[in-house]
């Protein structure tokens, strides 16, 4: 056996790195700066990343103490500080640390969780998760499901497909066919553009995207919706799904799913819920109010890389129907889901998801649940919105500053209006601000149109966020604003406030 | 603040954590034990981690070391041992433990790769080894692209949804329709199980798949296909893609990609492999013929987590025609995505995958290429392949074993057949091995169905299995058969070949 291969697995050496990276990222972690993100040209970091690869191509080169050290290094200064107060740009979240331990014994021992007994724990961990969150949504926990999947979109797109399986039963054989009407969604103006998306990728068209008007909160007005839904179906569309928000993206506005759900109902449409950001409310008392209605739901999409605080991704999809979670996919003609299930095969997820090879991502979320209880969610989810209002009373005391929503969750819009613009040079103050912040690394924001005009945004994901810092972040906003006016540059930038 | 919410982002506390967990880790590695599996009724195991969650509801529990040792045994007991030499049950691999760590990084730094500035290291990261892969696909590196995807599922129907929407540019739009040929795809009696959903969920229907017949050894035979396509084409289909194997998850069996090509460019159609499994061996100059005329397809799923040996999941799907990977998904409808590119967001690759919060998952494998270099992955890649040749002929020389294939990687399927029994027979006994095998907890290997009759399957993923381990397995399973043919108790179980 080659000695340099053999030295690549060797424990000792193993539990040598681990020590030095753990040593670093609890450094990482004591860090007190206020910092967002240190940008760096691509040809820039390309360079000094090709400088950290070996130029040993013919043997295994031995383990490079130093070389670890600044592959390390380059990677946590260049990322996203996410466990800095300065970073408030998106719904990434500094992970609670633990999680990351759970991750690593995930990676080491490579355990994938589409198969029972091929990760008979994080398996086991999804029932029990199921049990622990479905008691937050009212359903019959006897007939829901849960099924864990890589990320938002995908959860999205597999709650469509059962969608449309279900009211289109020859579609899975027979492909999209016009008989019968043609398969149509509806959604709000304001979803994530991974709905619209599946619209493409499912065969059902975007033209066939039936869009849901907002309020000026960006939440569905409910009022347009039965006449909408009237209307597609005389141009002969058949509206198989809702997808409801809980909350937009952009805004964090939770749509109303009780009204929704009445709606929905007696017309025989799937009310899918894109609960990514928010059903984590759920969990708050204080807050849970937000997704009233919830049981009334067909399926809701929820990321617990984002409002549970650990790696992501880690997305939970529930059904109300578990029956309904079998139908997005079918494998009859395969070999491997023919037999009759056994007492193990039950708790098989490969033929609900889409993933053949799963991460068992529920692992870090059920350790945390399990070691600290729910109140670790809910102390930290309650704290971010209280602070959410605070900027936002904080915000709207300020006369050069705008508020554009009171905040549901924690995510708050707003701009920096001094007195004399126009709509055009207010969006583009916005974009230079907020290019300027990022550019400057120590606040990183994010920015979002609003009314076709862009706006700044934050998402409070940090708990260490105090008023402090938010006076701080006003000061700095209004600063790099009167330097962009002074200047009188201020130039366009990449909108980017779809993304989460 | 809440001290509870507080001491569970203490950066010493997770320091604390940290050491035990890679202590627990280092010990798990150095496990000298032949094991495959502990297989545990889910009913006990659902007991024993019930019991391992907290109790307490109202406040953060403070963290408890015995618990996360408990969680972390009963994790690391009841999973597959990859790192063992009991384990040869399907591609999953006990991974290069530095992977381990800096999947670590990942999670408690949590930064997401589809956007260049939120993930800036890992966007580079993609790129230095779409280079350094990409050299040995023999493409035009300037023209092809690479996006890494949630696994080699997600890679393929992406790959799909490239070919379908480049040969019928109104699908996005419109849905699928009637007009200009039913689209269809042309894949192999043994592709994998994610080729053939692809189908249902991209809206074209199962029926329209074309089924290409194998040899028997589990590849495409080529003379067959002219005829199948038009046939095809006669019947109102119109084939945009074929889907060949590099190789196949049964048999390993690769696919003779030069002559499927001679065979698809000439018709327009996108010819896409599946190498999920087989697309390492490219890196290995004496395996790599197996993979001749790769230069001329279209596009290819490469499972790092298969044969690279980093935590799963990390695919990579490589496009010969880089403009083809931005047809897979379109968003202008959606605003993250049509401003004015810049120098950063030229990196993003949001637009090119299904996600929009993706796992950094290049990171393990750069980070291991980096510090070992390539050979790290050739020699274990050449040593699993020559340790299948070894088992072969060990297997071919017992006279109550049958082979069923020369291996082309390393994936052997073979059965145990003293004499006297028909098919039926043959078929219950290889399950009964199996399963009892996987009970008694030494080896765990996989069956598959080949022409119809179970078979057993090892795929050797662990550089540490010898001879001795082959010997010893050999002889267990002749035990194991002798006995369950002794108890006339040749009981059937479920067969899972195709799992990978």
């Amino acid at each position: 056996m080659d000695a340099g291969l053999a030295a690549a697995f060797d424990p000792p050496g193993f539990h040598r790195a681990a020590e030095q990276c753990t040593l670093r990222l609890r450094r990482y972690l004591d860090d007190p700066e206020i910092k967002g993100l240190d940008l760096v040209e691509p040809a820039v970091l390309m360079k000094a990343a090709r400088e950290l690869m070996t130029a040993e191509r013919d043997d295994v080169a031995g383990y490079d103490e130093g070389r670890f050290h600044q592959i390390m290094d380059l990677y946590l200064n260049t990322g996203i500080q996410v466990h800095s107060p300065g970073y408030l740009g998106r719904q990434f979240s500094g992970v609670v640390p633990l999680a990351g331990l759970v991750d690593l014994v995930s990676s080491v021992a490579n355990q994938p969780s589409s198969f029972y007994e091929a990760g008979q724990l994080p398996n086991v961990a999804e029932r029990l998760m199921a049990e622990e969150l479905g008691r937050f949504l009212g359903w019959d926990g006897e007939r829901s499901a849960m099924v864990t999947t890589s990320g938002g979109s995908m959860a999205n797109l597999t709650a469509l497909l059962a969608a449309r399986n279900r009211a289109f039963p020859g579609i899975w054989s027979r492909g999209v066919a016009e008989e019968g009407g043609r398969p149509a969604i509806a959604i709000s103006e304001d979803a994530h553009y991974s709905v619209s998306r599946a619209a493409g990728v499912l065969g059902i068209g975007e033209e066939h995207i039936v869009r849901l008007p907002v309020d000026e909160c960006g939440r569905i007005r409910v009022g347009a919706v039965a006449p909408i839904l009237d209307a597609a179906e005389q141009r002969g569309l058949r509206v198989f799904c809702l997808v409801a928000s809980s909350g937009t993206t952009a805004m964090g506005a939770f749509d109303p799913l009780d009204e929704l759900a009445a709606l929905t109902r007696p017309r025989g449409i799937w009310l899918h819920v894109d609960g990514a950001h928010g059903a984590s409310l759920l969990l708050s008392e204080r807050h849970r109010e937000r997704l009233r209605g919830i049981a009334e739901v067909d399926s809701l999409t929820w990321d617990a890389h984002k409002m549970l605080f650990v790696p992501a991704p880690c997305t939970l999809l529930f059904y109300r129907d578990g029956s309904a979670a079998a139908g997005a996919f079918r494998q009859r003609a395969s070999y491997v889901f023919d037999e009759e299930p056994d007492v193990y095969s039950a708790l098989d997820s490969g033929d609900k998801n889409l993933e053949c090879t799963k991460r068992p991502m529920i692992m870090p979320l059920w350790t945390l649940w399990s070691m600290y209880g729910p109140a670790l969610f809910t102390r930290k989810i309650d704290h971010l919105c209280a602070m959410t209002v605070q900027a936002h009373r904080m915000l709207a005391a300020e006369p050069d500053f705008t508020v554009l929503h009171e905040p549901e969750a924690n995510i708050l819009c707003f701009r920096f209006t001094p007195e004399g613009l126009d709509d055009a040079d207010l969006h583009a103050l916005q974009l230079a601000i907020r290019n300027r912040l990022r550019a400057d690394g120590r606040f990183f924001i994010s920015k979002v149109h609003i009314g076709g005009v862009a706006a700044l945004r934050v998402v409070l994901m940090n708990h260490k966020i105090t008023a402090e810092h938010l006076d701080l972040l006003i000061t700095e906003i209004r600063t790099t604003g009167s330097r962009v006016l002074r200047e009188g540059a201020a130039a366009g930038g990449r909108e980017d406030g779809s993304q989460r």
